[in-house]
């Protein structure tokens, strides 16, 4: 029997069945993955894991690892092991690919699919910039985040001394660029100029145009809104201004957590298709991230 | 020796060759894929198909089906019966699936791939509006056309009794919804209110909004400038107000003729995967229409 013969039929068959679902962590993104799981038609949630719990006795089809970032790299290897499949949303872009590759092997023993980095950015963006240059092969793109909340400068401000509380907001400058507005509360016998100088010196800020501007409250002001506007124009064959364009505005946790959770889809399908191993999100089809059958999808989206 | 394992190192090996290109049909939009042929460093051209040469020597690795879309699966089986794999633009949207199926037993006896509807839309649009709903499951979508000339509606217009030549261009209404403006020269002996009563009544123009304009003219108002506008709001597990979208302006055959082509790298690369199959642009990974090692393509989009 042709091997991808039997994986194609499979392969839509399979599109009806429930796959069983656990969450591994329950912050922002695993509470929101609990939200989208019960829109899904075709997911059963049938577990939530916090840190610390033992994953010895999980049984599932595919774990959302909803971890902090930098816990990813642990936890997904001890789930692979178990022959569960993994969806992230690990997002520090330039350890991504050694992320896959470490994962590959795991997946290939263990008969399972990890999808990594499986957020918005890097994930459905990164998407969308592969199609767009395989739509303009040559030209200039530009990713434009916010305003959002940046968790990562965000943390950064909180870190510096006299810090109370604070918020690091990401303000689109145009073509890729981007200003920072940070909110800060400050500690009883700080001063404002002293604590400013000192978030300003600070790598993660020094590099960015950044305003620092002192709040009574910044809890008063978090929201969880976030965008992004991906562009790019350029040339196919000898035609030039080709010009496209992608935006999103959201709220961010949820985007992330439904991402995660259509990715596990495809996660579920390519194991039942026996194409094993670690894949980012630019090597998954948009078919596969959907329920229903292939029919269904080709008539209701081609 | 896992097959999976094997299919994923051959893959990135793969990435680097050079694959033997043909066009077949030498109109609009196989002009421009001859143009999209010399900027992509993975392919070469050799040869180019006119209507009603003889297909039975060919040998090429793609054959880009740039015919009338009527056309198309006439010639596809020809291709495919020599082990040739495809690529066309057909877009006759209701039939799109009855045509992969027709291709599917095909792909598998040639050990081939066929890629169909892989023009803008259907096409890329279709990956488009699929990632959407994986990012928004629940809400509404638009797919606003234009400005731009309709294909379809001109010729309807042509085939008018008393017009002499005809240009219908699709105007975005919003949500959705289209008006449209056709130019027109007329014959003379006719009058003008006679034909446009019965352009009017013409089952392709009687459903929408439709000015119809008599002008000295049509060529000079011809241009091959088109676009379109995806919209999708809705919510992600109990979030609403989810907003994307997508836009482009393009030179319509140039933007159709490359992603003929980026697809026939995506084709290549699922027969070299032993993939065979007849696919629609939904079940294809944005990766796989990109020229590069996977390494490269994982540290540039991701």
């Amino acid at each position: 029997m042709d091997i991808s013969k039997k994986n194609c039929n499979f392969a839509v068959v399979f599109r009806n069945t429930t796959m069983k679902v656990i969450i591994l962590g329950h912050g922002n993104i695993g509470r929101a993955a609990e939200q989208a799981l019960k829109m899904a038609p075709d997911m059963e949630l049938v577990g939530v894991y916090h840190h610390n719990d033992s994953l010895a006795d999980v049984v599932a089809d595919v774990a959302l690892v909803c971890t902090p970032t930098r816990e990813v790299p642990d936890y997904v290897p001890q789930l692979l092991k178990r022959g569960i499949c993994t969806v992230d949303s690990f997002d520090i872009h330039q350890q991504i690919y050694n992320l896959k590759q470490q994962f590959d092997p795991l997946c290939h023993s263990a008969k399972a699919v990890s999808i990594v980095s499986a957020g918005w950015d890097p994930g459905s963006d990164s998407m969308v910039r592969a199609l767009m240059t395989a739509l303009v092969p040559e030209g200039n793109m530009f990713t434009n985040f916010g305003p959002g909340r940046s968790m990562g400068h965000t943390v950064a401000a909180k870190a510096i001394p006299g810090v109370k509380d604070a918020l690091s907001m990401t303000l689109p400058a145009g073509k890729g660029k981007h200003n920072r507005h940070v909110y800060i509360e400050i500690e009883e016998g700080y001063s404002f100029e002293q604590v400013k100088a000192a978030l300003l010196n600070d790598d993660y800020f020094a590099h960015d145009y950044t305003e620092v501007e002192l709040v009574s409250s910044v809890e008063a002001l978090q929201t969880t809104d976030h965008g992004v506007h991906i562009e790019r124009n350029g040339c196919c064959g000898n035609k030039d201004n080709q010009q496209l364009d992608f935006s999103m505005r959201i709220n961010n946790p949820a985007l992330t957590a439904q991402f995660m959770v259509s990715c596990a889809r495809a996660a579920y399908r390519m194991k039942h298709q026996q194409r094993y191993g670690a894949y980012t999100t630019i090597e998954l089809a948009p078919a596969d991230l959907l329920p229903g059958t292939l029919e269904q999808l080709v008539k209701t989206f081609v």
